[in-house]
């Protein structure tokens, strides 16, 4: 074959990513050969300079550029409410929505024992820590509905079920915009066990 | 907004990938965070030496480390083709295939006047000199089905038409596996009109 070690590497890291299949990581980086060679350069230095700033937060773990956090140093969040997620890039997608006002307690992982995650590596004893320093009358656990999500809030339900503390999950059912046809049943039957008055 | 600025830069600048929408983008450059440092550093590093390494081979104009570029210089390839392509990726798809022994010819551009991208920019003085030099028995137009296509198709074929060389596109139609019901009209059409006995 005539493609060469060299570019072979660069598809073998591009496809590492989430969501990147070998045929994108492909275009990829046939797309960075044959553009300007700055954009290429340009990107190993924002990509060099931006993973060795970021650290993650003494308060929250989120991956952050400044300890304490932005979020964990403002004084205009709610301590009250205490929101738990998987990874940092969760609360981006929560920030965007710009409803949530509270802090936020980043866990890492979620639980499942047989790929080596237990409850060291999803933070409980930090977390732990930080619900008895904070005291907030809400732990909203913002994780995914799978077999991984389930455990660790019915883990993190155990913890803090005898604490004076609310402890909710987000709504399952069909997403917005999403048919019926396409969704799986395990979606169509929480949508239909959860179904509310009109 | 608690997202710092090198962090907005690299998602930007990974937006920019075609194919890598801005939710993509995000999820990558969280991605790089969260995982050990050294597989970010690498790839900036991979990044950095392969798009050194790679020019355009002076006959064939796909990017290869190596001038000319190993297809060119491999004795093993059948010199009475020469298939015409848009872009180096379009090489590795055509190899993968592997069932074209012949040569190639990097336009690098499809023509489209009011992106400016007339003559000049698809090299065709380049492939009329490589075309006289070589004298190959067939063109093969490579090109996707599109109005660009059309027009780079239509184009090639003006400058060769007289010339003793057979001129031939790729066929048009169904996708292996798509549905019908979900083809544009015009891959329909054009499925439905070259259809062929069975």
């Amino acid at each position: 074959m005539f493609i060469s070690n060299k570019l072979e590497k660069l598809i073998e890291s591009l496809s590492r990513f989430p969501g990147i299949g070998k045929r994108t990581a492909q275009r990829m980086a046939w797309y960075l050969l044959s553009q300007d060679q700055n954009f290429a350069l340009e990107l190993a230095e924002t990509i060099k300079t931006t993973v060795q700033a970021f650290k993650p937060c003494s308060k929250c773990l989120m991956l952050s550029e400044s300890d304490p956090c932005p979020i964990c140093s403002s004084l205009m969040r709610d301590t009250d409410s205490l929101c738990i997620v998987e990874s940092s890039a969760d609360i981006q997608v929560i920030e965007n929505m710009n409803e949530y006002k509270g802090l936020y307690f980043v866990l890492g992982h979620l639980l499942s024992p047989i790929d080596g995650y237990g409850p060291d590596q999803i933070n409980a004893a930090a977390l732990s820590q930080r619900v008895a320093q904070l005291m907030p009358k809400e732990l909203i656990l913002a994780l995914k509905p799978s077999a991984e999500g389930e455990a660790t809030i019915h883990y993190i339900w155990e913890i803090f079920k005898d604490k004076d503390v609310c402890i909710t999950r987000l709504s399952t059912g069909l997403p917005f915009g999403g048919d019926l046809e396409y969704s799986s049943s395990n979606t169509l039957k929480s949508a239909w066990e959860r179904r509310y008055g009109v």
